[in-house]
């Protein structure tokens, strides 16, 4: 078993959020059990297509440059080291959000994925001489290519048009539920 | 021509928020000209389905007792004419997220929403006795619902699936770039 640099899933300090919190969300943006259900089958369609979800979410940010510049450094340059190991970390995360029970431990490292976005501790995992956050404007932004993109990939193994509709509004739940909870990561957190 | 009670519009301060920032944002959420095209369209086949859509949204507000409380005194009695007035704003903010230009007074407008929705302008419109801010978290969390529940109304002027299509995904847009633009007034702003 190969071992993901950085990767602390199950090992982090408890999230300021609490249970009670999550249920609320899972209430606004209509999570339930079919949901669940529905993320489980993408992850066994997107597991052998991680790669080639993380080329068009990179290529992407390549093409941005304002995007970019957070893996970027005073320079300019991007820092290829920093690409690589968040690559490999964002790739398990695509298979986190499909698979692993939203609980106390997932609550926990969610907060610490706000916490690596912002100036608290952005580029500390990865020693990256890169900008010091990630503005939030951008991490909300990015629930639209994040959930757009990965519709075709949901397509591309064979299930019925209802399954892909399923697998996508769970998606797109998950990824808007996972942006609210990084949120808390911002500022003092009291109007989060 | 009736006014709206606390409407705005081209009235405002100036957004701290850029032309240029807006303009990443697009990028960010890939809104182009043709969006811009299929949410006109939207407009038209919105319009007269304004109430159908309040009522479906505030249908949910009122049967999830964590967003309700946003419009509720502190005994928790839902305050009646600040529902009421803000549900005409939100009926005239679809219309808007249509037909508007995204320019400057329409930049100055998303900063002023986003006021609304934190303890620096709350209430104040409305002078209601309701919980001084609505929690950047509900925010960010309902661009699922307001994005899902529009498709059904989209699909109810006789258009193609195509144009059905590219009205809901650029309804989507609109959505996550506006809240991504109503975040910039909560906290202080430093890692927006």
């Amino acid at each position: 078993m190969s071992v993901i640099d950085g990767y602390t899933y199950g090992q982090n300090a408890t999230s300021p959020v609490t249970l009670d919190d999550l249920s609320d969300l899972r209430a606004s943006v209509l999570f339930g059990p079919d949901d669940e259900e529905a993320l489980r089958l993408a992850g066994d369609v997107l597991e052998s297509q991680v790669e080639d979800v993380l080329d068009v979410w990179y290529g992407f940010v390549g093409a941005n440059p304002h995007l970019l510049a957070s893996f970027s450094t005073p320079e300019g340059q991007p820092v290829e080291q920093y690409l690589a190991r968040v690559r490999v970390r964002f790739g398990q995360w695509i298979l986190d959000t499909c698979r692993r029970p939203y609980d106390q431990s997932w609550l926990d490292y969610q907060h610490e994925i706000g916490l690596r976005h912002t100036s608290a501790k952005k580029n500390h995992t990865d020693s990256a001489n890169a900008p010091s956050y990630v503005a939030l404007r951008h991490v909300i932004a990015l629930i639209y290519p994040i959930t757009a993109t990965i519709r075709p990939f949901l397509e591309r193994k064979g299930h019925s048009a209802e399954q892909v509709e399923a697998m996508f509004q769970a998606w797109f739940k998950a990824v808007v539920l996972q942006v609210a909870l990084w949120a808390r990561a911002y500022g003092d957190g009291k109007e989060w």
